[in-house]
């Protein structure tokens, strides 16, 4: 079927009118989209450029583009609205609402959102991504004092990327510890673990899902044995029991989803926000 | 002044509204927010919890709530309508226009965001982290073959988050190489970087601010020493100029606009999007 070019239009990274568009999209299974981000239209020859590369576009398509837009600055977005196409605007649409609410006028600043305005929230974010680096796979144990989480589970359940989400996202401390053999022997989680009980919170996963991933890393041999796998969860659902840690299920759901069930769950506080 | 509570109501990760909403408040200066996400709700129940809580915060408020809404599904944006406030809701105002211009009716399923609804775009956004893991700090320097850039520049630049940052939005290999004295005695690149030319990008940093990030790192000594950081610096711009590095200045700007500049400068697709 014809392909609909999707433009993503922003006089900063992109990320929000990304993120709005994606959403929007997913709402339409039937469609081939190909999405193109045009980011940093901060003068008025950009925003010009960027009008003629849409509308050249549009002449060899049949199909008009669909234009999302997060630009800032009146003068860019009259521009920019020359262009072919379906334009879809966050700051036509809520800015004014929102000023009215709010009786004041916005600054129509670009490159406030995920710029550096705010100096302090960048190095929270590079903190935590510090930490989680350094408190990954039970790296440094000794400074669990300043996690806000701790997360356990088997090898592959999804503790590294969702760390590193949580540090990048929203400036939060997240260590991580595998659990191995050495737990599932002893039937009890280390000294240092149950120290910090309060903090900890699980990642469980389907052992078919499981099996699948770590084929992908090491396809023969125990680690990724139908056995091996069974064990290993069947003795971290043990464990979780045992000390009452809340978990949640990665196997279908993707890395926000389970950064999200975690916050939502532990009620720990994001520091930062995108 | 007064305290306006916003919320970010989502039927998935509330990222959607978030993100939203961080773009359009930040063209306020003088207001004082205080932001809460309630995130997957997916029942009516939930639908009126939330909008309990709301109401709740509104009464002992004097200024009333702005609810950032992505609710996919009719039945529940009813109920949340009737919450206290200022609502705005991407799916109220941009999903009609999308589905005429698409010619289709939205599926108005929850969860497509940021959910698992592709298995494929997960995996490689978990591949592409694991990498920029092996590859950080000149890790493994085997497999340049696969990255799709290898970022350069002397410690504490950015290149670390910036990595995983590409990795965990955009599914890009990114690898990342560091500058120390043995280059800069030298004046050369080592053979398996020159080997990757192509596929180089610097970071470059102001002195006076790579010195504060590395003096909250080690205080004392040689590393965060005005003489050691401008010679660094000196001869870093040197290495770029010598090899045609293209380079970004990391000083001022976020890690989403580091990420995007690159992005936009090489070319490197996004294999997935958020």
């Amino acid at each position: 079927m014809d392909q609909r070019i999707v433009y993503f239009l922003s006089d900063q990274t992109g990320v929000t009118a990304e993120t709005l568009g994606h959403s929007l999209l997913t709402q339409f299974n039937s469609q081939n989209f190909r999405q193109v981000t045009l980011p940093f239209i901060d003068t008025r020859d950009k925003a010009r450029e960027a009008v003629k590369r849409i509308n050249a576009s549009g002449i060899s398509k049949s199909l008009r583009p669909i234009i999302f837009s997060t630009l800032v600055q009146d003068d860019f977005r009259e521009i920019v609205r020359e262009a072919n196409g379906l334009h879809l605007d966050i700051f036509d649409v809520f800015l004014d609402p929102l000023a009215e609410e709010l009786q004041e006028e916005p600054t129509h600043e670009p490159g406030r959102a995920h710029g550096m305005s705010d100096i302090d929230a960048y190095m929270k974010r590079i903190e935590a991504t510090n930490f989680a680096l350094a408190n990954d796979d039970g790296g440094i144990s000794s400074n669990y004092d300043m996690a806000d989480i701790i997360l356990v589970g088997v090898s592959r359940s999804g503790k590294t990327p969702t760390c590193l989400y949580l540090a990048l996202q929203y400036g939060v401390y997240a260590a991580n510890y595998p659990l191995t053999d050495e737990e599932f022997e002893n039937g009890e989680l280390p000294e240092v673990l149950v120290d910090q009980k309060h903090k900890l919170f699980g990642l469980s996963i389907a052992p078919d899902r499981l099996r699948q991933i770590r084929k992908e890393r090491r396809p023969l041999g125990r680690y990724s044995s139908a056995q091996q796998v069974s064990y290993e969860i069947r003795e971290t659902d043990k464990l979780f029991r045992r000390y009452g840690i809340p978990h949640v299920d990665t196997t279908e759901i993707s890395i926000e989803e389970i950064a999200s069930r975690i916050l939502e769950s532990t009620g720990v506080e994001r520091r930062v926000r995108p």
